[in-house]
């Protein structure tokens, strides 16, 4: 077997531990915690279905595929809750250190293509990565809404932390806005999010 | 909202159930069993990693989306582990029907589309769902592989099995067979398939 091959399947062994990474949003139905790679499967799915709704025409290959790998350096520098204000702070150091790691597994030509995705994304500039972070925003407000914001409660998280979260969704689809604050403002008032 | 977005959120919403069926392979590291949901995203991933060692030209956003939605079918069928032989005498008119369901959920202009990646898929024929089918085989056999063949001591797998099913990778890519090829002798030899 060559070098290359080599590298590509020792990260796609490595990316495995993504399956571990568990975040604070639980499944529908009162499940277990949901880990990263679950979510970025869903959020890719959702992408495709909801497409239509984007402010901007994307390329949704490869918001998929932005969607596919968002989380994975999530593998070293751990799953950092939205609304974690203390370790929010060391996010970003933390996850470049970790991207920088993960992608060196691959030959240089796909290192540099996933960086570049990866980097896009945390950017938040064109529409492609717009789109996708409507994805990670509406995904687990989907799961939380079905299960009475039950991961709001426990967080005892705000109106206004969550606006300034989701009120982002509209910079990738105003119309996925209007269905994500419908369903906040049915959450503030049953009481499962604060005022 | 209008009726076609209420039915791509109730379908996105569903397949949040795929990450509760869960597959006779266990994660890296001698983890839990896997689902379909972090299997389909770990393929996928894999068929944009690998796709240079396709036989034949390949749509690689098509592929992943295959990927992506090639188990959902589970969610109403359960899964059939490769080498249950009575369960799979029952697998096809089981899918048959969960696919209708659960496709149904969409409008029609997306479960068309969705129902014909699908079949797509289980027709082995075209060089995308060969190169799909390839992900799904090889993807277990990497996991199975990094826990000294686990799974297969397990289920006491033999030789003529595994290679019946893995054969077929060969039909998507002769170099990715030669990479399972590898690892099925070399757990052979350990002792961890049956001759």
């Amino acid at each position: 077997m060559n070098e290359r091959l080599e590298r590509q399947l020792k990260f796609a062994l490595e990316i495995d531990k993504a399956k571990n990474i568990f975040r604070q949003t639980h499944l529908s139905e009162h499940g277990r915690n949901e880990n990263d790679a679950e979510h970025s499967w869903h959020m890719a799915i959702m992408a495709w279905l909801l497409k239509e709704y984007s402010n901007d025409e994307i390329d949704i290959s490869k918001v998929i595929l932005m969607c596919l790998i968002h989380d994975l350096v999530e593998i070293y520098a751990g799953d950092t809750y939205a609304y974690d204000t203390e370790n929010l702070k060391t996010q970003q150091s933390r996850e470049n250190e970790a991207k920088e790691k993960l992608f060196s597994i691959l030959p240089e030509d796909q290192k540099a293509k996933l960086i570049a995705l990866f980097d896009e994304f945390e950017a938040y500039q064109t529409a492609d990565s717009k789109f996708a972070h409507a994805m990670d925003n509406l995904q687990p407000l989907i799961l939380n809404d079905s299960n009475d914001g039950g991961d709001w409660r426990e967080h005892q998280v705000t109106e206004q932390q969550i606006y300034n979260r989701q009120k982002k969704t509209a910079l990738g689809s105003k119309k996925l806005f209007e269905v994500a604050n419908k369903i906040i403002i049915n959450n503030i008032n049953k009481g499962n999010i604060k005022k």
